[in-house]
């Protein structure tokens, strides 16, 4: 009755269309919500828009649900309601190396993310100190074979079913997911790797990228698909380095970006700013 | 009838309620125009609700104005309704130093910015070949003493009426405006300024941040209010110094700060992605 | 005899004259050292010549002295030999705030800083579950007057003084040095504090920058002096916002900012990196 | 005798070992010079050492290079000595767009950068206009065959040879350069072409980076060789943009960067602070 406002995030997608926003903003106007924060984008590409509110609003789920009910049948909404700052569950896949899995973890206890992990994943056993020094549970399984490669998979969705998983962080993880995890995990899985201007095929790039001098090193986060390191692009940073750098301090420097872009990424989507548009984000910064 | 449609782009501001975006969509539904563009802010200081709207419609300004009309009356808004694109009738007030004014022709000339700009105004003759050298009137008028001070500013304003002028760009003019021409502008001029970290008073402010050794040197480009330097704040910049360079090099590169945040607060400026929200801008990018 | 190379850091300092470089030079080349890194910078305000090298020799400690004695005679060079990589002895000092203090110990135990630090001491028992995080040992003591902050200052230096302490991080401990606290350190301890555009005077500067709607915010790494925030400036950066920011996004912003910066300054000052020449700082990055 | 000095610029290269700097630092006393700037070097990867220098010396020219003969013959120099400032002979060639050309010969009437260019060549007669409009001399030679490429590009090294250019710029000038044409100006000719991450292959990039939904666009100035686009990278830089950005956006602001990112190479090659070292450019900025 009395209750405190709740504050709302709410997304929403549809064909683009004359009336969406009259339609949404009344549902709102229903249900007595304040809009703290909204953006929107009509993609020309797809013909699709997509909509982002955060709304104050002593309504309870169901009553904003009942008043959103006839405007989402009327566009076809794809729709999702959730509270402002409620902690993403998250599975983090991770192999040996510690940077990225270090920062999702002292940026998690320090506040800055809204995660909770109920299990580092790894195919190597390494991280198991780190992990267990922020108090989050660790388990390795190595990965060999095609056999085990499966169990590794099959254990990923047993996880994900298990605690209700809505992101999977392949936390410089370096195996290739099989095309079926890409599918079961498809819009909620994120990938982090490094980017050169120019890029880079092949082992060793950061060689490669000193034996051209390249004056940019950076890093891309993106969703994961069966295409390589191909998945729409969520957040990419670069930093300037220059001759004097070895191929080791690029990839020092290489590996500060990949934590920072990740970090940015994972954040975004557990703030529910990321909307995919065919092979595209919208991100609604 | 058949027209090909216009790009609008819409600005209207009042005070924070329920209903706004519900209400001023509908009136677009009502002109049947396509939302291309969208931008809202409540402040939370003043109360008062921002939005900035880029519409295409068939609809005639005629058209487009009835339909809003209800809606201007229940809220009270203000608003404005301008064609997207159209350039912006800009006074520029010079003195001696050319870096921005050739930045500005310039960048005018090159189709980067969308301004008419029927004179360039000085208290110094020195602009006189770089001005005409971009096909742009230029008179100078000495300004030595209250007299001259006044029949400066009495031109500034007999300008201003007579070109329509919307934008008063004071492009390092370097004189204090009077209160009385301070308010007549309101809103609608602009000044550079350099910045750096920490503040700087008195004379000679590049020398003084040689001699602490700063290491960022900027720019702030605002709207200009009696109380000097101090006006609502429309962009910043700065850029990466170090103890090689001299005095001189500080400048050079402050000014350059200077061309681009100008450059850049005026861009917006024109677009109609300024709004005013008391001492505070409100920039919809 | 046939022992591996040592990487050695020489930092030096004098009267610039000519024959420094010819001079020095000649002096590694006795020392038969290799050198990796050079930088050097000679003072137009202070008539001072400032240079930093990297030099691998297998030249022990004695022989490299001895090589460079008749330069440091000739040229009355004030000098510092140091092995590139040991870590400094590092006392932190912290109050309740948590930010710089969490991450120069996360950066520390990931390896990005070479420090020893031997205690954190703070004027508040609020960080002590952090800083154990971290195996680092906690002491607080309350500065509640002036004897309790002359104990507090006593034991700093008595710390410094067990140690062997070479640089004390004021890690946003808040309170001012006393001037011969400040002496007996000078040179030698660092502060962090936020920085505008322009800059605010008093309190709640977060709220001061919200009220004029800056877009920039900023931090600043400096040497201490007792001049309040008034020292060299080693070191600053900044981060674009906009009027979306709540003081309080502003406030967290701001100490990402600090955190960052103060980092970057301690890993310089580690490195030998930072000379100091009057009231500004020669960076050697 | 009592003329004012001069301020040379002195670059050298030579295979690295010990005693160079001692040497050449000694044949700068013996002409009584005093280094101002001073930069060096030594690459692993190639095993040579590259030095630049700002010398003040009223030494005349002779005076200058006999104190470096015997430096020279020793360690085997290759060496340049200039004046610090004089204009660089720089030939551009252009095709039909503007933005690159009218960015260099803003910034060469401004000042900001060193340039004497004697004519701008291009394909198509579109940049007559502009060009007149500095006052620089144009001409236009259609490119449509194997005879009029080759007399286009036998025109190239005439200009080169009666002008004694120093630098060739092509700006947009999108044809690919005859490897005779390409070793006939190593070393000595700059292109810019836009970059991004990841990179795309093929026509129409801004087309293929909206697609992928690119959140950085960029421009890389590199030396030209015969492997096209794959010359030494001299200057790279990016900037944000979002999924708002059509491809003519994207367009629009990759070009703002190869204007900034060629007029950066530029500045820095005509003040011989680019290097070669193999595939590698350094910078000594």
């Amino acid at each position: 009755m009395s209750s405190a406002p709740t504050h709302w995030v709410l997304t929403l997608v549809c064909v683009d269309q004359p009336g969406i926003v009259h339609a949404v903003s009344g549902a709102i106007v229903a249900a007595h919500g304040n809009i703290t924060e909204s953006q929107q984008f009509a993609s020309a590409d797809t013909g699709r828009f997509f909509m982002r509110l955060q709304v104050e609003a002593s309504a309870a789920r169901e009553e904003f649900e009942a008043a959103l009910a006839p405007v989402v049948a009327r566009f076809g909404l794809e729709w999702r309601l959730d509270v402002v700052g409620r902690p993403t569950k998250t599975l983090i896949l991770a192999s040996k190396a510690s940077h990225v899995v270090g920062d999702l973890l002292y940026r998690t206890r320090s506040g800055h993310l809204s995660l909770d992990v109920p299990l580092v994943l790894a195919n190597h056993p390494d991280l198991a100190e780190l992990v267990g020094f922020y108090g989050v549970p660790f388990e390795s399984m190595p990965v060999t074979d095609a056999a085990s490669k499966a169990a590794f998979e099959q254990r990923v969705l047993d996880e994900v079913e298990k605690h209700g998983v809505e992101l999977v962080v392949l936390a410089r993880y370096m195996q290739i997911l099989s095309p079926e995890l890409c599918e079961a995990l498809s819009g909620r899985a994120i990938n982090i790797h490094h980017s050169f201007l120019p890029g880079f095929k092949g082992a060793n790039p950061y060689r490669q990228a000193h034996a051209r001098g390249v004056k940019l090193i950076g890093a891309t986060a993106h969703f994961v698909t069966s295409d390589l390191d191909e998945g729409p692009i969520i957040e990419q940073n670069v930093v300037r380095v220059d001759h004097t750098a070895t191929p080791a301090q690029l990839m020092a420097t290489g590996q500060d970006e990949e934590s920072r872009t990740l970090r940015q990424a994972v954040k975004w989507f557990s703030e529910h700013r990321v909307l995919l548009d065919g092979a595209r984000t919208i991100i609604f910064r």
